[in-house]
């Protein structure tokens, strides 16, 4: 069983608030600031160039990419991290379309997040020839997969409302139709059990600065499954992904398995970050994170339908069908979210309406959703949010 | 004038060590640690998502772009960091290859960096239909500038060598041609005075690892010329490159000028150690590193060849002709190396032969140079390279 007071000790999470964000970004691991900084001193510091073998910065994007497989029911060898998603995600599109030449869709939906879509269509302009990117609407996916796709390309819980596509199903549809399927787990790696290999997952990347907790800008992941590891060609085919970095080949040959899939230097105190938090990601076991992300989030709706009726549930109520968030509707969305943050209650606020709480049970418990809830219960009551000064927007939301 | 002897003391040295590969990666300013640390436990930590406009991480990129425009001759608002250079190369060239539909052919050289030639072949092979890297011989590049090419992509200081392209004669025989000029200046940022907008380049990349110090896996930029900047459509369009990244709109719409550029997250924590240099590459100026690198660089030529006969210059004898680093052959260059790193001078060796020396004013000064140069002479004069320890090659050379 996963000792969650015990994993909660492990993150610093400021005096007086309650942080309901680590969905967009997770708290600092009380041990980075040491690790990060033994990276610099004693690793950049001292060993200078030679860090690369002597503190193993080389092997850190495969090693951590294993700790990450164990949450996402990948097999050993086929995770390394590197990039941000967005980049993962065309290096993923690029290589499952490559695998597929006689097709030329790539199917999406349109609670995908943007920049998915956006990257989607970016490579798509580049192939030219045909290629286009289709989106549905996200209760449309299944019917809309067909023997005319090569690729879909799927977020698996939905960035604003937290619905939860059915993996198993979906990529069982799209095999049955020829077609490739590549996931994005951003709201799925560290939020719910993920079973990419019982699933038969194609290709799928994530990141890791929501509920993985390695800080702004923290690195991604990508995925191969196993059979195709030595035969994917990585469009984006950098020096770090070829068979022989060091030998400075003039053409290009895929390095072995999952390592083609890197590109260039990897981020190494960014990557040390991300290693504090897998220290504590190691202690837990995502049937526990599920089990009580359920609990919690089942007494945030109950606790908030009861004190403030004109909040709309935007969440499947089933706890089966949505990820570790919780979010509701309302006009006002984005004043009440900058009065609930005055408030010390931190979620965020997603155009046009969506008002986004995630619940992350290494660090958040019942106490913190009681807490939260009564907050929210009083700012919507008396109204609090109807100030002019938590209307102006800022830059990023 | 710049006071090298304060820039010297703000960087850590190891004792007992000469670190002759800073363009390699670069040493730590003293700053970093505690530079990045307040990133970690004022910023992430007690800010935690309302760090991105509280702290100005969203602006980073920007900001900090043009800190190095000033060292490269570009005008303000034309750089912005982010990614790799590997992952830069290809936006670049997949930009202007669209900029220049009527042609296929990019044109590179055989002393490129092999990872932007690994990159142009993954995105020649994703266009398809007729598209080409086409690479010749250094010294063959001026003449292979004809009309048949879309792209000249070209490293204006050799990795291997030290040998430095004519960036103005090139960029004006790619104009002249109808060709658009992409350059790679790894090795030129913060190593020679570069001035892009004087030379009328048209995209620049360049990373910070090396001559800017920003530590292991820091970040890459990108340089788009105003006159193309709101007309170049990114091929990797990423939401933060988006008009509009917050108003999760659907469809791709660019954003105004160099934020175009954007792909992914930023690094924040990799950006704040390249702000702790870059408080240093302030205080100096290119053309007081570039005579005092001159003059390093001649020093050490003359003290080598005088002690080694054995050693055969491989970089441009004349310091107009070359960047800010001396290489020379010899077939044990490895084991040579090896040795040299066990007795405090720490270069690096790029196969096949090639022992590579940095010459980084900020910090490498004569007294430097001439012990380096004595411990070389010593090396070689006594064959301490010949032992089997020193030929056993590790993963990362």
């Amino acid at each position: 069983m996963t000792d969650f007071s015990k994993t909660k000790a492990m993150f610093h999470l400021p005096e007086g608030v309650i942080y309901l964000d680590g969905n967009s970004l997770g708290p600092m691991p009380k041990a980075a600031s040491a690790r990060v900084a033994r990276t610099i001193e004693a690793e950049w510091g001292e060993m200078l160039i030679t860090g690369w073998n002597k503190a193993g910065w080389m092997e850190q994007p495969t090693k951590i990419g294993n700790r990450i497989a164990r949450l996402i029911g990948a097999e050993p060898g086929t995770v390394v991290m590197g990039d941000t998603l967005s980049i993962k995600v065309y290096q993923a599109l690029a290589s499952a379309l490559e695998m597929n030449p006689t097709r030329r869709v790539i199917l999406s939906d349109t609670g995908n997040f943007p920049s998915d879509l956006y990257m989607a269509d970016g490579l798509v302009r580049t192939l030219g020839h045909g290629y286009s990117l289709k989106t549905v609407a996200p209760e449309e996916v299944e019917a809309a997969i067909d023997e005319t796709l090569a690729v879909t390309m799927i977020t698996e819980v939905d960035y604003r409302t937290g619905r939860k596509h059915d993996m198993k199903a979906l990529t069982a549809k799209a095999h049955a139709v020829g077609a490739i399927a590549v996931w994005d787990l951003a709201h799925s790696a560290g939020a719910v059990p993920v079973d990419l290999a019982g699933c038969n997952v194609d290709f799928a990347v994530g990141c890791t600065y929501k509920y993985l907790n390695s800080g702004p800008g923290g690195p991604a992941f990508i995925y191969v499954a196993p059979r195709h590891a030595e035969t994917a060609r990585p469009a984006l085919s950098g020096w770090l992904g070829h068979e022989a970095p060091f030998a400075f080949d003039l053409a290009y040959r895929p390095g072995r398995g999952i390592e083609r899939m890197r590109v260039g230097t990897p981020p190494v105190l960014q990557l040390a970050a991300l290693e504090a938090s897998m220290d504590i990601w190691d202690m837990a076991e995502m049937a526990d994170v599920r089990a009580k992300s359920i609990a919690l989030t089942d007494l945030f709706i109950a606790l908030i339908e009861r004190s403030c009726p004109s909040l709309t549930l935007a969440s499947p109520r089933d706890g089966n069908g949505r990820g570790s968030q919780i979010s509701f509707r309302h006009a006002e969305g984005y004043a009440i979210m900058q009065a609930l943050i005055a408030h010390g209650v931190i979620g965020d606020f997603r155009a046009p309406d969506i008002l986004r709480f995630g619940f992350t049970p290494l660090y958040i418990d019942e106490g913190d959703v009681r807490a939260a809830a009564a907050i929210i219960a009083e700012v919507m009551g008396k109204a609090l949010w109807d100030r002019p000064e938590y209307k102006v927007r800022a830059r990023v939301t």
